[in-house]
């Protein structure tokens, strides 16, 4: 069975998603569409608002047939080591294709990779007063004459140099990021795709009747039905308050991430008098130049779960497949792939693997169920979600612009 | 001047108080009383009703001369060490008597300690299905026909070991807790006199007109106008759960009284499923024959606040002399010891004093901050509070019985 590999975080699930798997089959001609998706946590360093399960659920109710958890220590990291997380499944999962979106989907993301400044020249030329980022897109515009300055074509690069890097045989194809409308914040009439920061931001100021048109309804169920983490800073600034007024900045230190002294600033910031009233305003006080919101946003997140430097570099040597879904297609191609795969494949977790190699997404479960008031448990005993293809639902054809 | 010193939590302050000052004023004829009262936090482990500023006020217009901060390494500990504590503090501060409440006022505790077996002792004795204290009070037994289980009798002969073990040259007298209605949890008709623990009972369950006659108006007001941590536990179990599910057993292993590998326990059952849904049910859950409640709180408080053992055996080799306030008799008795006190008298704390020392006490006023939802800071910045003797309550004198 030839497999189509798509890299997501569906937060949430909305009419973009189907519009990219129903591409991704066209364009490949794929068997199955196999994901690989952020856990309960996203690149961003935020918690997906709504659990795997849940956004799992969806995918494989529309067009998905296997839904693979990217770990928490792949999934919430800058974009090199996402995409390379991400790759590395997908290439034991055995698919021979890749499909993304890109703000410019003509560029031959592999030949611009091969090009490319690696990551430690990037580092070289960064000066103080700017981000990681943008001090490597100004030397990759340099060296190739390419500006990588949109989100999607920074994915895409990224999943190029992860192919070069690794050595797999995936064939890249990029598609066009639809146009105006798209990527900003606005939502226009009659208009059936809209990003998801926009849903995010709608859903954050509580205007559900917007994104009516453009989530299919099993988003819109979870929404009102469902544990979720819209609002999730209320929870969220309570529990990190708490925890930089109890560590101490030794302690604090040792926390993935905490580069260059950090811990003080947060610290500091923390426990001023009166100090920040909200995660808004602590996270404003605390930003620097030197590094982008998300990276800041990341930070913290480690810093909440308590993770450390030493434990992340462990587990990061050591990923695993872990299932979250399949349809009756994915089932089948799992067997069929069950005897060559070359990594752990993962469809049930124990106690035991709680505290080993999956310790990471089960504490990132944990945290998560608080930010959410959920109580059912993310990890242990959970099985795979199984969707019966006669249970799919009519996928819609997605209409671009109106 | 000749000082009588008395050791409290006021938590909260009430009649019964003013009665223990007033008694203690005639007992030995001081010119004035001085006290060492607990912090934010008090022995049973649990977040003072009030904080530290509104008791010691309440002190301070009711009799009280003086009132120093029993440091957090010493407040919230077994009885031997928060006695030890408390007179190391008094005798620095250069009393010459204690007056203390007994049950059986009539024992020479002095005479009693003389004779009593070593803490070591007692551990030897204590087998696995009874807690240190009635292993040692049955050891105390059989030595001396005393049948120590009253609180404030354990608290009396505390004092009475502690003035020993230290060789400090105070008297001590015993004065006969009142009868019948004080200790228990019920309040009688016509009372004037409740014990603390009736009236916390009664603010938890918010009947404020039961205890209308049982304390002093500043402590009505309290309740009414200012942050308090009644029914704290709400506030509480999430920020321990969270702490309980992301820091390692390695790490709440090192935790100050996480003896006996009871970090896997309290892991193990904050961590299952479904899980324990409040402070209440989840302390319910880890009690043991081995533990009393108050112990286990203790350790409880330890893990939220993050102390380990070796920070804690630090903090307690370097005791000082933290005034919280004082009436004008206090001030002119402060400034007749200034220069031949043992202990460092600290008034004002800055961020420096917060990092170093008092860094317990600092952290655990942040810690009732959350708790108590208050945002007036604890600690630093804060300046003695000053009761001019004009200002002073008409002590009322509190009439026993009815």
């Amino acid at each position: 069975m030839k497999a189509v590999g798509l890299v997501t975080e569906y937060n949430p699930f909305h009419n973009g998603h189907i519009y990219h798997i129903q591409e991704a089959k066209k364009l490949t001609g794929a068997d199955v569409v196999v994901v690989v998706m952020s856990g309960n946590f996203v690149q961003r360093g935020e918690p997906a608002l709504f659990d795997k399960w849940t956004r799992a659920k969806a995918a494989l109710e529309n067009g998905v047939d296997l839904v693979v958890e990217l770990p928490t220590f792949f999934a919430v990291q800058p974009s090199h080591l996402f995409a390379e997380g991400a790759v590395k499944l997908l290439s034991a999962l055995g698919v021979s294709d890749m499909v993304f979106g890109s703000e410019h989907a003509h560029v031959d993301f592999l030949e611009l990779a091969s090009q490319a400044p690696s990551i430690e020249q990037g580092r070289d030329v960064q000066d103080k007063n700017q981000t990681f980022a943008s001090a490597y897109a100004a030397e990759l515009e340099t060296k190739t004459g390419f500006k990588l300055t949109d989100p999607n074509d920074i994915l895409a690069f990224s999943y190029a140099k992860a192919v070069i890097k690794l050595g797999v045989d995936i064939r890249l194809h990029p598609i066009q990021r639809l146009a105006a409308g798209y990527h900003d914040q606005t939502f226009l009439v009659g208009q059936t795709i809209a990003s998801a920061s926009s849903i995010r931001l709608a859903l954050h100021k509580g205007k559900l009747e917007k994104i009516q048109d453009v989530v299919p309804s099993v988003t819109l169920q979870a929404i009102t039905d469902g544990s979720h983490t819209i609002n999730f800073e209320e929870k969220f600034w309570p529990l990190l308050k708490y925890r930089l007024t109890t560590d101490t900045v030794g302690q604090l230190g040792q926390i993935y991430q905490m580069a260059e002294g950090l811990e003080h600033r947060l610290a500091a910031i923390a426990l001023g008098e009166p100090g920040p009233k909200s995660y808004q305003s602590f996270i404003k006080a605390i930003k620097s130049k030197r590094y982008t919101f998300a990276r800041m946003q990341r930070t913290l997140f480690y810093t909440l779960l308590n993770v450390k430097v030493d434990q992340m570099q462990a587990a990061m040597q050591d990923p695993y497949l872990r299932v979250l879904g399949f349809t009756d297609a994915g089932q089948k191609y799992l067997n069929e792939i069950k005897k060559t795969v070359s990594l752990p494949l993962i469809s049930k977790v124990d106690q035991n693997l709680a505290k080993a190699n999956l310790r990471l997404d089960y504490k990132a479960g944990k945290l998560w169920q608080m930010l959410a008031n959920q109580s059912e448990q993310q990890d242990v005993t959970r099985k795979p979600i199984s969707v019966k293809s006669t249970k799919l639902s009519v996928n819609r054809e997605i209409i671009l612009g109106d």
